[in-house]
């Protein structure tokens, strides 16, 4: 949670003369994103968030990024929509930084979610991977399983420094997933993100997704894998299958899994569980001076993957045949 | 530039359910302040910003602050203007904090002000003295000159490692102060840190003044002294004449300096100068570890301070008599 990158009024007033946007009327850092900079845009035009895209974003992968964005606004589906500029560029430079408007979105994320709010997740994630169906852009997924055994060579020597027998219980799921992970599963255009930061309520009511900028081409089993761990687990370690229910619910409400999809759905978790283990340790273990984002625990996601280790079915996370 | 208390969305209902503000429609914490931890908040009644005071600012001093913004707001002055709940208290608790909603003011602050708003800033820092006169609550300056030397005290010991000579320089500097200090001056309420971020405006306009946590009961003129250092001197530590008169003649269109107010003059921008390098001191030599927030440059006022000794008059300033 930090703005890295600090615009004056001189650089953004230059910025936003491309644009159709008025009058500024205020303009605030906001404390939201660990990997870009956010601004919060008050304009005669309406409320935006303006994004500077900070080093740990492939330039390279934003106009990926900002067409799903319109594509998915196009379809429906509530998410931030990029701000064209007079050229029709969404994608624009500002303080040295690749940086983007998009449209504000109301609402506010939730901090402990109900069973309620984990159904309305799961059914929006459907409608994100049907409206998906027919976008063109591909984005592999540079999270994917090819890239665990890197990730953990980085942090293999210290990760005992974290706990006891981490590296050798990494060391066994990452060899069990080689060999177990499926590959023939439908894909498309998958969040792998939706975290409860990144999807706001309205009460109880979803109100919008937000940050895509881990979305790729992906088994879209393995999108509601993550969500299961991010949603459905309770502070103190234990699944909720209340939760689980709910979730996997509210999207076959929207799409139905295929059978080998409902199969695969432990191995799913295991992976996901895994891959946020992963990048959460190398984190932990890299934490920069003076850095002004607390990295987030990993052994979170190590207890999560000894629960996955023992589920043997997808019937377990609340899947209903 | 920091949000040090998170507010889950559970604490906020609760706390907003006392007041008259309908449903929130988003809550951001913005990278705003360095005292206190500040939200955006959007409700259905409108924009505002809600404030979680942290340690820097005492308890016991709120009700000044809330009941001069209050005052100042019911004057015509625009500032942020405490919002009561149902039971007419604008102070309340938030996260363990006291916590305090406030009207959210459209406007931007100026990084390199022109002449043009240091004119406006002189206009409204008079016009902020003058809806003060009647304001009936007093707080003493607890950073006023009988301060100082208990803050050199805590830093001169390591201050020469910031620059030779600067415990030294800083010595006499107090030893002088302590002589020539003006004691009859007009007094009422001052803003104490009317800096370039504490100022909104809109275009040229100024469309606002924040942030009263400093604010106190001291000598007018010495407020004055304040803006002139956060407001006159160029970033090369040049001090812009053209600036100084424009915001002096712009004071004194609302409120004429008296003779011995010009005549302190002088002497209250060196104490000014060194009430800032002094706090900035204390403050660049004990940066917590994980700070979130980047200490200020002592040395900045250590360079105003060495302007300021030169100065003989008002005039050097732009006091056109």
């Amino acid at each position: 949670m930090a703005v890295y990158t600090e615009v004056t009024d001189e650089e953004l007033s230059a910025f936003l003369s491309a644009y159709e946007l008025g009058q500024v009327l205020a303009c605030k850092g906001i404390a939201e994103g660990v990997e870009n900079s956010n601004y919060f845009l008050q304009t005669s035009a309406g409320s935006f968030i303006l994004t500077l895209y900070e080093k740990r974003v492939r330039e390279a992968d934003l106009p990926f990024f900002l067409a799903l964005m319109d594509h998915l606004s196009a379809r429906g589906l509530t998410c931030p929509q990029p701000v064209h500029n007079r050229d029709g560029n969404a994608l624009g430079r500002l303080a040295g930084r690749p940086a983007v408007i998009v449209t504000f979105l109301n609402g506010v994320s939730v901090k402990r979610p109900s069973a309620r709010h984990c159904r309305a997740v799961g059914g929006a994630l459907a409608e994100l991977h049907e409206a998906g169906r027919d976008f063109s852009l591909k984005r592999a997924n540079a999270l994917s399983i090819d890239s665990w055994p890197a990730l953990f060579a980085a942090a293999a020597g210290q990760a005992d420094t974290v706990a006891t027998g981490l590296a050798e219980r990494t060391r066994r799921e990452l060899s069990h997933l080689a060999g177990a992970w499926p590959t023939s599963l439908p894909t498309g255009v998958i969040h792998a993100d939706l975290f409860t930061d990144n999807v706001f309520f309205l009460g109880d009511r979803l109100s919008g997704l937000i940050d895509f900028y881990f979305a790729c081409t992906d088994a879209l089993a393995y999108d509601l894998a993550i969500c299961l761990n991010a949603w459905c687990f309770e502070p103190d370690g234990s699944f909720n299958l209340t939760k689980g229910q709910a979730m996997i619910t509210g999207y076959e409400k929207v799409r139905r899994l295929e059978p080998k999809e409902a199969e695969a759905l432990p191995t799913l978790c295991r992976g996901s569980a895994l891959r946020f283990m992963l990048t959460r340790l190398v984190d932990w273990l890299n934490v920069p001076p003076g850095a002004l984002v607390k990295p987030k625990d990993p052994l979170e996601y190590d207890r999560k993957l000894a629960f996955h280790r023992h589920v043997r079915s997808a019937a377990e996370y609340g899947l209903v045949r």
